[in-house]
């Protein structure tokens, strides 16, 4: 199984979700999110979020369809992507993707990669991604990994999200490194590019956010 | 003398720059950047980039008005925003404002916000913003500072940079802290706001990014 959730973010940000649907893939709405979801076509399998950003009317038409409503108060400790995330983890799918997770608020958007970090930390391998018409993020931990080339994302960037991240290797990209110590707010690994079909990271140590992305 | 530095990201995120224009601001264009300076009349003191992201009628319309002019090549380790922030901190200005950094690109963005911790790390103590029309962020080494309410900024939220931040207190605001403990990957600061004119926050380990936001 694989779950996609989508938060209610800036619509013009969201790809067309039939690109990312499958007979193995379940919807999950979140907030305003699951008003994007219905208004597609997609029915959402649960949808999780206080609703203070849904109107009346949409939020009627959310109730009518949508038969595992998780609804919370506004003031609580956790936003509502935290409490999807955190259930969507508990069902152990093979990957997660998040979308209407980015534009607008920043504080939502940090927050939405700082919540990639901690699964990462308690040893889950579930591959999670947050995806938007421009850009594909995820975090990994120490490691050897292969990037497939995209002509459609051109970039491949590559920040640390720990102090630093060390060891950092790169081969088949347009500026290669080897063995490379990498401290946060260096812009050495900004705008990359694959020169092959195929290229590979790793890296020893830290935790490392990687972007790919287009102009 | 303040600096205010304009980058090329979304034109509909940059805010009208009259409101923090004045007699002791001087500007500066980061590639595109330049072009949006000259379009709204701000004529810019410098120039910085690779300009691979303005056509030539657009860089004979630069080069025509701007003196101090510093092009580099696109194969540079640095960013362009690394090159002109670097530039800005060496002029020792009362404070840095950053425009056009947010929107679009996320590696830019992620890289733009990582950029302001090399500064505190180095012990500066200027204030550097990055601004558009929905966000204001800055990142603080460990001390007690006081937020002012801005009724266009409802919502105060408070991102952990480094994996954490010890002792983190707030006051006069809807939810108050005592000397928490905020992880990476923590939600618990996001959304807050302000209840009187004036709050404060203080914590006395770690990184903090903050974020003034609005729906």
């Amino acid at each position: 199984m694989k779950i996609n959730l989508v938060a209610g973010g800036p619509p013009n940000l969201i790809p067309d979700f039939t690109s990312y649907d499958g007979s193995n893939v379940i919807w999950i709405g979140i907030d305003r999110g699951v008003y994007f979801l219905l208004k597609a076509g997609v029915k959402p399998t649960a949808a999780f979020g206080d609703f203070d950003s849904v109107s009346a009317a949409e939020m009627a038409e959310i109730e009518a369809v949508v038969t595992d409503l998780k609804k919370f108060k506004p003031e609580k400790d956790e936003t509502d992507m935290e409490l999807a995330l955190n259930w969507a983890l508990e069902q152990k799918p093979e990957s997660i993707k998040i979308f209407g997770a980015t534009g607008g608020r920043l504080d939502h958007l940090m927050a939405n990669i700082q919540l990639l970090v901690k699964p990462l930390q308690q040893g889950s391998e579930i591959h999670i991604e947050i995806i938007d018409e421009k850009n594909i993020l995820y975090v990994k931990n120490p490691g050897t990994y292969t990037v497939t080339k995209q002509d459609d994302f051109k970039y491949v960037s590559f920040l640390p999200v720990t102090p630093a991240v060390s060891g950092m290797t790169l081969e088949n990209f347009k500026y290669p490194l080897n063995d490379c110590h990498i401290p946060m707010g260096s812009t050495l690994c900004i705008s990359n590019e694959l020169i092959r079909g195929h290229g590979t990271f790793s890296f020893s140590e830290g935790i490392l956010l990687v972007v790919r992305s287009k102009d």
